[in-house]
């Protein structure tokens, strides 16, 4: 047994087993830890759904998503030993006295001494997981060291995820619930601590002082695949900005913590979303933009704007892109901005985050180089996950004493860890809870800050009556998003 | 015409046109300004030298070492048009009476106006500067706007520096001197500037609140390469140190210059030389170290020892090899050593320059990394020029949330600029000399102050009869030089 698996035997029971993230995420990613050793031999992973399966049908569905969603060719004494930990269990879920049967499929197995854990799952709706604790409740199936794990969206706004996280709350505490988002699994995003903790040239440059202004993008070049009803409620400002936006927001701005322990990064962190400068109705202009996609021509095909996507209600001013001057009131970024900038249908998938260093505050090169780029420090996200310092360098040659020219100094994650598997973030988060480690998940303080201060955005555009902008697809977003940073003489990257 | 020539004619002449710089390095890099369009069509090349040729054969040995040291296929014209200007004139360079001869040869080109410059390089012996002057002098051949250039070394310590430097100084101003290191014409050194000065990440950085220490490595693999008698007199101390490595340790420590005029770089430069921290009999067995090589094995082949070279004087202490841990006292450097090394017969030719950063002052990564190494800015002057910072990046992959590593952000001159002619060292400073600008030459303030200090170094070491460590050739010096850093924690890169 691997040193890092879980030291005590687990119980995975997932609510919504056969649901789109679980066949794609979650079962291959447990069957990856299977292969790299870190699951206990006595561990069992109980499907639950509401749909009548017997367990060899349920088998074969897993095995099924296991050949279309993990990469590489596993071998047969892994994927035999995965099966062999597989147990379905058909439930309504919203049926609290159906849990008797889980309870009693539970006790059915070779886990009962008090020390092992169950690690509950919810990969359903947000809105029955209430449901589900009254279930497991009833069934008696609660001990102090299980475990819940919670996907989000935790609600719609402040107000409903204080109802889902209260409802949560009356059976786990706040060190058994593991809320996450999946954007703290990436191995860049996880750099991020590494980048700022581990290198003193940025430990030392990381602050108003040194730092002129950060450009955080994720933009996807996906449209809303079919989602319309779930995508229309919710929008990119509560379906990415409030949540992975924020958290890499987080990571990035805090706070050095004291150590690596959750209480102490989760406090840092927390402390950023606080300080963000609220967006109201008095400032909402200047400092926000929101678009909605339009047809448009996005890699050789034409693709439909968001009003003619299928299921679309034609009146939807839900936005699809958004673009934030976000800025924290503290003593360490007080005039930094922070531009965030995150839509759908863009020319391409692409995550990036891009610290510009403030420029020299003389150019003794100015006879060559009139206007002297400043340094940037890039950390790429996706696709081809890296690091890149643009800096300057004599370009070589007789042409001029001091031709200088902006180079990459390039750390290219594929190129330097070629022999590395890249982990999958679901892979990375599930070993994490079952070895009881929360830094990576949100708590519910920092849920709660992050909807309060979108919340506040989210009003301010409601009261007005204006809908959003219009950008073609397979555009960087409307012509305002350029506008809202050229306003500061900056512009985004390229 | 290239706008970056020089703007009035030239005439160039060469005193020792036919000694080993003037072959290799001068007259190569002349005719590569040449196929650059970077010499006034009306400059001549006049080469002066004690044997007795005629123009045909001075132009035949010109195209030989032409064709055997510069590295490129030239265009038959720009050879053609090389040819035509060079002249030859057979002088005893010791006998001023003869000099109205060359001034015959000079007043017999078209170059007869006032405002043409000439360009006198001294490729001899130092010691016949003044012979050179005196000559020039008595036939009439010193104008205001002529050049003088010199090369090293300037004396063999400050007093017969200063009776050289006077005897240049009687009859050209400090303005027309042009006293060559070359390390100031390659493109890694002068890349220094741009390094430190274009970027501000390194600018905010570059003190004793953030650097550590730094080391300078000048490694060559080759020995005395013949010249015993020479390099006997000499030693590595005032043939690399009190010249190369004293102006490579200024451009890396002086502060920033107000614009990039010869006369603000070589300000700043003079006052680090001047902050050097004496180093005499109370302090020199803890600040230096010296060898002398061995018989050793090197590349392969068994080479002899030092004082088994041809020509040796069996009981010489010269130094083939110093290591120095030199301070600079003032406000940005206190307590930051700068380790100065540099030999010969070490096991490559490799010099470097390593800027360590200081320790993160606290380790949050202790479980995974007790020891977290420094930042590390390289720059590789030879071979394989280039820039990389060596910094801490999380390995990705399962096995642990923070394994991490350190990695190189790297940049390598050949890679990026691999369409550009590497530029000698010598063809920059004669284009800098033709073009009137002095920047990339040294002072004689300069030279004075650095003789002062290797002087003192240089007494103390004669002070005690001890003899230069031994080292096997083929290695990196003798232990001491090992236990010099070690004193201190820290150790020289490998």
């Amino acid at each position: 047994m691997n040193k890092l698996g879980c030291q005590s035997a687990n119980e995975i029971i997932i609510f919504g087993a056969l649901g789109d993230l679980s066949r794609r995420k979650l079962l291959p990613a447990l069957c990856q830890l299977e292969a790299c050793g870190l699951i206990n031999e006595k561990s069992r992973v109980v499907g639950v759904a509401r749909q009548t399966y017997n367990l060899e049908e349920f088998k074969a569905i897993v095995l099924e998503n296991i050949n279309n969603f993990v990469n590489e060719t596993l071998d047969e004494g892994v994927l035999a030993r995965f099966m062999s930990r597989l147990v379905y269990q058909q439930l309504d879920i919203k049926e609290a006295s159906a849990y008797t049967n889980l309870a009693e499929t539970l006790s059915a197995g070779n886990l009962s001494t008090s020390n092992d854990t169950r690690v509950y799952y919810f990969s359903t709706s947000p809105v029955i997981y209430g449901d589900i604790c009254d279930g497991l409740n009833h069934a008696n199936l609660i001990k102090d060291n299980d475990r819940v794990v919670m996907e989000k969206p935790i609600g719609h706004c402040l107000e409903s995820s204080k109802v889902i996280n209260d409802q949560v709350a009356r059976f786990f505490k706040e060190n058994q619930i593991y809320r996450i988002d999946h954007y703290l699994g990436k191995e860049t995003v996880l750099n991020l601590l590494v980048l700022r903790f581990a290198n003193s040239l940025f430990t030392t440059n990381w602050d108003r002082n040194s730092i002129d202004h950060v450009q955080i993008t994720v933009a996807e070049s996906v449209g809303i695949e079919g989602r319309w009803d779930f995508y229309d409620e919710a929008g990119q400002m509560r379906d990415m900005i409030q949540s992975h936006l924020l958290q890499i927001l987080s990571l990035l701005a805090m706070e050095p913590p004291a150590d690596l322990s959750a209480e102490s990064i989760r406090a840092e962190k927390l402390k950023v979303v606080k300080a963000l400068s609220p967006i109201n109705c008095t400032n909402m202009k200047e400092k926000t933009v929101r678009g909605q996609y339009t047809d448009g021509f996005l890699n050789g095909v034409v693709v439909p704007g968001y009003l003619k996507e299928e299921g679309a209600n034609t009146i939807s001013k839900t936005e699809t892109f958004v673009a934030i001057k976000a800025e924290i009131d503290n003593w360490r970024w007080s005039g930094v901005p922070f531009y965030l900038r995150t839509g759908k249908r863009m020319p391409a998938k692409h995550s990036e985050i891009v610290v510009h260093f403030k420029e020299q505050p003389h150019n003794i090169f100015k006879d060559n180089y009139s206007d002297l780029p400043s340094n940037k420090l890039t950390i790429r996200l996706q696709p081809d996950e890296g690091v890149e310092l643009q800096m300057m360098n004599k370009i070589p040659g007789i042409a001029s004493q001091m031709n200088i020219q902006e180079n990459k100094l390039d750390l290219s994650f594929n190129d330097t860890y070629n022999d590395q598997r890249v982990i999958d973030a679901y892979e990375r988060l599930m070993l994490e809870v079952l070895n009881g480690n929360q830094s990576l998940f949100v708590s519910r303080d920092e849920v709660e800050a992050a909807w309060a201060w979108a919340d506040s955005i989210i009003d301010a555009w409601q009261a007005t009556d204006e809908a959003p902008k219009p950008y073609a697809a397979g555009s960087w977003g409307p012509v305002s998003s350029i506008s809202l940073i050229a306003r500061d003489d900056r512009q985004w990257v390229e």
